[in-house]
């Protein structure tokens, strides 16, 4: 289980970090399982973060969401939020300042509300499996992501603008893409925008906001996602003073698999 | 516009109500746009509310949250839901006991929380026109529905089984149903049964739990999709003492047309 983690089950996944014996980012850790963007805020704010989501659900779909002071998610009977990814932040005071953990059951308080939200592996593995190119995997970056204009619809302090990832495609297979990741509603689903970047407000794709610029090969057309980095832009400007979610890249697997997301 | 309301649009149809020159079933009132569940309760109860949606979005698709206090939903600009449906329940007291009004003003509080949901309106058309029979409507029937054993996810003191419906489908056009329905996860999506009831905790066809006996013709399957009336069950055993839903059958029609909530 030390060289290359692949293969195992989203459980095994979850021991091997809650036992501190992996700490590095969660991609291809369970090939198969659906892994999740975590958010934890207090009870206070749960409400307004949920209609959040759920107007805007193709950037934040809601795979999940706990009870307050409730760690063991519906999605992985056994597991726990506090301990079982790999490093979380968290974020404090006025400017939302960011400390890196591994561990939250020190700053855990009943009053936590955990929403665990879909994320762009499930489709980037179907993507795959259907013989379109990742380009980020075959670089060894990651995914370029822009704030554009499209505005998220607000629910209380959260607004704010959609991000978008984007991943360059060859022409002939731009129809695969869209009917591929049309099957998983539950992350982020198709592309809301496919071709030059002006109309969503990016000037220039090589200078991304978030992740690194992107690889274009020859034939490639921009096509853009919807990603889950807009619901910390949202967190970010709401002006909470407390929240955690997991570190970039480092997120919760559970047990259920990519194929239960599926809509046909 | 007075005999045979068929060709308006939602904002059409919703003037008629509004001024009381409508005040029936909304089925067939505004052919291509979505029609919604409405479901309003006071703010203390809205994140469980939401969360059990949330956990059980095939047959509770969340298509609009509005906050405290609010009445235009963000699916139909100038609507007011107070207002814009023939006709609703308002129900109090422990024992839930429903008075049936045509205006909701005057019981309208700031703190009270309103949900638009899902319906099958939605693929029941999409059905007809791929040519799928809905024998209920040959008929001039309600739709059959039944309790199942299928338990939803509770969510503070929402909870309760799943309420399918349930369609007579000739074989050979199962598969199409199944497609056409798959496309519209947010008017309950694919079909959660085919065939025989008694998996599901169904006895008898004959005997639904709510509308009317289906009409079975040689050769079909009985095919059950995820039901709206599920959340009526949740809400009628939450102990709440003050909620709002529309009158069964008189729904909200949106602004949005059902190919907006297809994701293929």
């Amino acid at each position: 289980m030390s060289s290359g983690a692949s293969g195992l089950t989203g459980a095994e996944a979850r021991a091997l970090i809650r036992n501190g014996r992996w700490r590095g980012p969660t991609a291809g850790l369970a090939p198969g399982y659906v892994q999740a963007n975590l958010v934890i805020m207090p009870r206070e704010h749960a409400f307004h973060f949920l209609a959040w989501c759920s107007r805007n659900s193709r950037p934040c779909p809601v795979l999940d969401v706990l009870e307050p002071g409730i760690a063991e998610p519906s999605i992985a009977p056994g597991a726990d939020l506090r301990t079982d990814l790999p490093r979380y932040r968290v974020y404090r005071g006025a400017d939302a300042a960011a400390e890196e953990v591994e561990d939250i059951r020190a700053v855990w308080r009943e009053d936590l509300t955990s929403f665990l939200l879909g994320c762009s592996y499930t489709f980037e593995a179907a993507l795959v499996r259907a013989g379109v190119p990742v380009r980020h995997w075959e670089a060894g970056s990651n995914v370029p992501m822009y704030i554009t204009n499209i505005a998220t619809a607000r629910a209380g302090p959260f607004a704010g603008p959609t991000v978008l990832s984007m991943r360059p495609v060859p022409g002939r297979l731009v129809a695969r893409a869209v009917q591929v990741t049309s099957r998983f509603p539950g992350a982020h689903g198709a592309p809301l925008h496919v071709g030059g970047p002006a109309d969503i407000g990016v000037r220039d794709l090589a200078r991304p906001d978030f992740g690194d610029p992107p690889k274009m090969q020859t034939g490639d057309v921009p096509v853009f996602w919807a990603c889950g980095v807009t619901s910390q832009v949202a967190l970010a400007q709401s002006g909470l003073r407390f929240f955690i979610a997991h570190s970039p890249g480092h997120m919760f697997v559970s047990d259920i698999r990519d194929e239960d997301l599926a809509v046909l």
